[in-house]
């Protein structure tokens, strides 16, 4: 019967064609029907099988009624489902009915919470930029997992933005399982390797207009089962701006927004993540930070699973309230051929922090299975890199520069 | 005696102006008289000494003569070491005098060569954008020795074009000069610091026109000294070629040349330091080569130091005769927008393997003293990242690609 579900929910889904999405272009290169082993035939399986049987007739009342009931059931699951579906932007890469199945466990919950925020970003994006549509592809990884990567390239309101989510399991040795945790903590396998399971949501906008800023979030959760059966799990994540112009009320705005989530879970929180914002995203052989910081957490297993992940819930919804109105504002700013050369050497430091310094970056790019385009779509559209090039004394570019430099406080 | 010499030669030097040479734009930044400690009054302090003490008069014919002699010695010198101003960027760091002085040891030759070399290159690149100069910029390191910085940028034919010599010197840790080693080898040193001496020319030439390649170069010359005295030496370098489009003819000549350049030392060395280039500038991540190659070869100290330098030597002198004729040949090829976009994608390239793998780059943005701008004025003045780029099959990217993902020989 599982083969037979598989079948029916292909053929289910060539109808319906790609995706029902209005942004999602070309459709997704996922293989059909290509869930996680073990998934067990799903509900749109059940009713057909149910149907079948109907039809068979000669059925007694008590065994018709009870088949109506199912058949009611199973149609309203289907109808949750697919308002899922419409609000994702590709079928999430453990199935909706996997995910639905086992869904009080975290797991599954943060998937769910990380396809969302994807639909919601994107939407977001291409609502301000009607003439663009994010491509979204949908990739498997050969030892377990996969992705749905969006991008939206050469708009005319952005230059380049990607939403990245992914999902990925397996094996871990145990060197690449103390690398993963920020703080080295060394974990016990059995056999020498570890069963884990990390997934995310995590995205770079960068803009056309020099006065609209760079924005850049990611939230992640990551589980990891000992030799003994112990489950280490662990949260991380953040969302920073980085202008190539300084803007206060812009800056305010922002870090207001992203205090506001922190604060309904711990008046703490904010200030320690923002501090931890400002010394991770520091270009150290420049002497600067990559923009004017937000929030960045990572490693973080207390005070409870359900806690750090209603806190993850609310940074991940303040994404667009953050940065969503500073677009909004900007967008249509006039600028000139010298602010979009200033743009484009930010940019270049941009590409200097990912590359050299971003432990997600060099975690991606030095594992072998992971799928560089998601990795690199970090990087901007275009770069500049000039030899001594220095701001003027008082200028809009030393400006920004001095808060790089010294990061400020933007709210008390 | 030793201070009035330094007043005398900063005088000369100042009614000079900066190093007399027409490439020369900006005057060097590094202070006058900013020679090593233990460096003896130089010839110049000599000949004023005793013109002064001719003036003083009432001295016996022999003591004349002696003096006369003297003084056209002395002059002969300074001829020399006017010749040899001609033909650098700047005075090199470790002073013409102290050079003579110790003309013998191989880090006054090494350093040299490396100065000629920078002289040559330079002056050929510049005779080819006769509308664009050189900054020369000459900086000094704390810590012991300096450099001189020399960058094109934004010429008709060079979109950036930086040939760097360095010479430092001091004291590393152990961990420090292991890391300098590429095999890693372990040096004993005295209270845990070990004298060193690195010097070097690097230079990466990128052109505008998408017909040209770009082109890097590197020489250097390291020596440790270890507890018991004994000097370790090596030296390391290599010349080699990044096309975004392939042009058989151009890579067959820059081999050849290459190959002719270390056949006069060893039969053995162009197939094993050609192989040796296509196995280093490999961009992991993406399953690709930086460029067609070259040659690279690193740690190298047999047979004798003697015949290593003159193979370093050939090796140098044949950057000219490598690259200048394929510039010349192609820098006024016309081109479409899909060329120039498809040479930024390439530019990209070269980014993500300066800074992600190049052992120089990362070595210098770790270590503290260091100067950025000289390091990092090998990135292209632009560069691009597209997500997902594909050039058709059968395209002139596709071919270039498919030499980059699987090395030819060029010359047998």
């Amino acid at each position: 019967m599982a083969a037979a579900a598989q079948l029916l929910r292909g053929a289910a889904r060539a109808a319906r064609g790609p995706p029902a999405l209005a942004l999602a272009a070309p459709a997704g290169r996922r293989a059909l029907g290509s869930a996680p082993p073990g998934m067990a035939a799903g509900r749109r399986g059940r009713r057909a099988a149910l149907a079948a049987a109907g039809a068979l007739g000669g059925l007694g009342l008590g065994l018709w009624r009870w088949q109506q009931a199912a058949m009611a059931a199973a149609e309203e699951d289907e109808k949750e489902e697919e308002e899922l579906r419409q609000r994702f932007m590709a079928p999430p890469v453990s199935g909706l009915r996997e995910l639905r199945r086992r869904r009080r466990e975290l797991r599954s919950r943060m998937e769910l919470l990380i396809m969302e925020t994807q639909g919601e970003v994107c939407r977001a994006l291409a609502a301000l930029d009607p003439g663009a549509a994010f491509a979204v592809d949908t990739w498997e990884r050969k030892e377990g997992g996969g992705g749905i990567s969006c991008v939206l390239q050469d708009g005319e309101v952005f230059e380049k933005a990607g939403v990245n989510v992914s999902v990925v399991f397996g094996l871990l040795s145990e060197e690449a399982a103390r690398q993963m945790r920020s703080r080295g903590k060394s974990l016990k396998a059995k056999d020498g390797k570890l069963p884990f399971c990390a997934m995310g949501v995590s995205s770079v906008i960068h803009p056309k207009n020099p006065h609209v800023p760079t924005m850049h979030f990611n939230y992640r959760y990551f589980e990891i089962e000992e030799a003994d059966g112990t489950k280490q799990w662990w949260f991380g994540g953040g969302t920073d701006l980085t202008p190539t112009y300084l803007n206060e009320e812009d800056a305010v705005h922002f870090h207001k927004t992203l205090k506001e989530a922190c604060d309904k879970h711990d008046l703490k929180l904010y200030p320690k993540y923002k501090k931890w914002c400002d010394d991770y995203f520091y270009i150290k052989h420049r002497g600067e930070r990559r923009g004017i910081g937000g929030i960045f957490f990572d490693d973080v297993d207390s005070p409870s699973k359900e806690e750090v992940f209603q806190f993850v819930k609310s940074c991940a919804k303040a994404v667009v309230p953050c940065y969503i109105p500073i677009v909004k504002r900007h967008c249509h700013d006039s600028f000139t051929p010298e602010e979009k050369l200033w743009q484009q050497l930010r940019r270049g430091r941009y590409v200097e922090f990912n590359l050299v310094y971003d432990r997600g970056t060099k975690f991606g790019l030095l594992t072998p299975g992971s799928r560089i385009e998601s990795i690199l779509m970090s990087l901007p559209l275009t770069a500049r890199w000039e030899y001594m090039h220095t701001p003027p004394e008082s200028s809009k570019e030393a400006e920004i520069l001095e808060v790089l430099r010294n990061p400020k406080d933007w709210v008390h």
